[in-house]
């Protein structure tokens, strides 16, 4: 699996999301990067990569853009089986009458392959890192260690079913089997579902398997008002005030959603260094509510984005999510300069990598892993290059990504994905879908 | 120019956008696609081409979604040279010191390349039609005679600057010598720019050369919340009742934006069918509010969809658009039902044709203009395949669109434009930019 290839990334436009590296508060610059096994040697100005430095591979890179990776901060990966399966609908009868009882005849299998398409996407539309909660974990895992991506995989536990001592068993299975292996792309976090979905008993027993794994948690909250109002009817307090006084915050958490806050809520999120994972185009599509971000970034909170499942979406395509961030906020604080370009790029990447506690992964610094993808500027809808940023958020398609790196492997060349064989994975899909849905 | 090809479509997905064509009730079906000279000959489903049909092009297209081309009801196509030169900003800062400024210093051929890069950009992602305001509009009229695309062309007309009769001759001449013109594929319409920009003595001057030309009126209406306000304090009547009373709607109208409206608006623009275009990406990214997108669907009202220029945008994707209006208003209305997938196609396609007065474009049908697109499905963001239409409007994106047909001839080939000269056009913006910007 492991590569050791030494590659050189030449002349490119360098947006390397850490401000002043070439000149003082510069974003980007013309450059170069120098990656060696999984890691980059180098990056900076052309001239940084020493003229003798022996590269394997040379990616010419004129008229590219090279960036750290997306990084999609929550998705059920496995749900691309489900993509426009069922859509427009009132939320609890699409779960209860659609997702559900689909979900209901899933197979191991079945999770393998509709990850495989899912990653197959996240690969093509540039992503490099996801966090994933859905069952059948170790299928997950086995298709990030042989795809290529780096994933932060969660068991997700539902507290009030039967099955949830198992779940978490799983769980906790998932982090022996799997925690830092595939080169160490693969982590794993636990995944207590919800507030409304597991009870402070439960929530205690999966602390105590954090402090046992020394992992951390992913969970969903306050993503509808009817979880708020059912929360703060059952326990007197919002879903994160609740959370916060079971502990759970004590521990490293990934909150994905944090749609209905109140002001209280974003204090305690940001004291106790909480991840937050806003999905603009899920919480759009499902009418969930407009989540408060420009007050959780004005308050230090990094957010960072994600797609959530294709059931809900109905693609991974983290650039949409960049985009839908930028322009749900300006119009529902009517505030144009609210979420500028720049701050869309660092929820996508870096904000991203805090969010899923990878320190190695966000930005383009010589020391950190090799996630770098290269878009395609030789494009008519991104001509003229007055601001390369501006066009990266409000311009760019997910077609323009070329070239994915994650961990020094070349997974995706000329748009090629390397790693993955598209046409058994379409096929696979194709027919596990028809035999899910009787068709 | 004009060509007289015989072209056959094969094994494709037609979506027509006309209901039941195949059996009852249907949205689509497996069919064909016969285009003779300009118009559509034949289409429905397997077996309706006659076998004897002579083509002279076979378009084999199994995996291929066939749909009507889109119709982008608003934009300003020349704007493309200003894309991402200035974003984030408060409106009036946007406009005044960065965009007014710069097309001050926009001459003739600027115009011209400028629109061409919009249109390259318009056929990559499937626009087959478009409804332009801007100046200099013979050189657009020029760039759509050249380019093959359809467009509908109004030179917009400030009536309080000092050249608002020059300007005012100038579309009275674009009228005599391009409407009608290059097959058919230019119609003109008149340009009065908005009930702020227009006092009424100019509108009724307006209004004579649109009783001597025989033409309609493209027009911004209520865009914001300021224009609202101020048209009511000068007028004592919202913008579209100031408009109605002026006798504006006794003229076929087409009224971009129309986001600040009142119940009596709705109730105007339906009596008057006054054909709307909604411009969603525009309005979030300017933070120029949320237009009542469902409730003049419900009154009846064929709302249409515009990208707006590329300075506010960024790009022409009317995919995009499609999508964005789906997600807003379910969001802004909290309900996920409201403008499902079928409804956001309509007002992508034939919604638009009919605001522009295009009577035979917008829906494939035998006898209407041949203005087809073909996406291809076969990609991992569009497997497995439940929903057609769910796919094209949640999941799709431009780089799907494989083919583009305008008029019956082909524009587009896998992805190739084979009636633009796509380097110099490249280099045309790009150095007329530079000059622009003194950079």
């Amino acid at each position: 699996m492991a590569t050791e290839e030494r590659i050189l990334i030449k002349d490119c436009k360098v947006v390397p999301m850490v401000k002043g590296l070439a000149e003082p508060g510069d974003l980007y610059y013309e450059g170069e990067i120098a990656v060696e096994g999984h890691t980059i040697a180098a990056v900076g100005p052309v001239g940084t990569v020493p003229p003798g430095w022996r590269a394997d591979r040379v990616i010419q890179a004129r008229g590219m853009v090279a960036m750290p990776g997306f990084v999609n901060a929550h998705t059920h990966a496995a749900m691309t089986l489900l993509r426009s399966y069922a859509d427009d609908l009132p939320l609890m009868q699409w779960l209860e009458q659609k997702i559900w009882p689909l979900e209901a005849k899933l197979e191991p299998e079945d999770v393998y392959w509709g990850t495989m398409l899912c990653i197959l996407e996240m690969i093509q539309s540039g992503t490099t890192s996801f966090a994933d909660m859905y069952f059948y974990m170790d299928q997950v895992a086995r298709a990030v260690a042989d795809s290529g991506i780096r994933g932060c995989l969660s068991r997700g536990l539902i507290g009030l079913q039967e099955n949830a001592s198992q779940a978490l068993a799983e769980n906790r299975e998932l982090v022996r089997n799997w925690h830092g292996q595939a080169d160490g792309r693969v982590t794993v976090m636990l995944g207590p579902h919800a507030p409304y979905t597991c009870p402070p008993a439960f929530l205690e027993q999966v602390m105590a398997a954090a402090d046992d794994l020394r992992v951390g948690l992913h969970i969903h909250v306050a993503e509808t008002g009817v979880e708020k109002d059912d929360i703060e009817r059952q326990y007197g307090k919002s879903p994160v005030q609740h959370l916060d006084a079971v502990g759970v915050f004590r521990y490293p958490v990934l909150a994905a959603h944090c749609v209905h806050l109140n002001a209280e809520d974003i204090t305690v999120l940001k004291e106790r260094q909480v991840g937050v994972a806003h999905n603009p185009e899920s919480n759009m599509k499902l009418a969930s509510g407009i989540a408060p971000v420009p007050q959780m970034l004005e308050a230090g909170i990094p957010v960072a984005l994600g797609t959530d499942g294709a059931a809900s979406n109905n693609n991974l395509d983290m650039m949409e999510e960049m985009r839908a961030a930028a322009l749900l906020h300006k119009v529902s604080t009517g505030n144009p300069t609210v979420i500028p370009s720049y701050q869309a790029m660092e929820m996508a990447t870096k904000n991203g990598a805090r969010a899923l506690g990878l320190r190695d992964v966000g930005t383009l610094q010589a020391g950190k892993k090799a996630d770098i993808i290269l878009l395609d500027f030789e494009r008519p809808h991104l001509y003229p290059h007055h601001d390369i940023l501006a066009h990266l958020v409000y311009a760019a398609q997910a077609a323009d990504v070329q070239t994915v790196i994650v961990n020094g492997r070349v997974l995706m060349e000329n748009r090629e994905v390397k790693t993955i064989d598209t046409e058994r994975v379409l096929y696979e899909v194709s027919h596990r879908a028809k035999r899910l849905t009787g068709k």
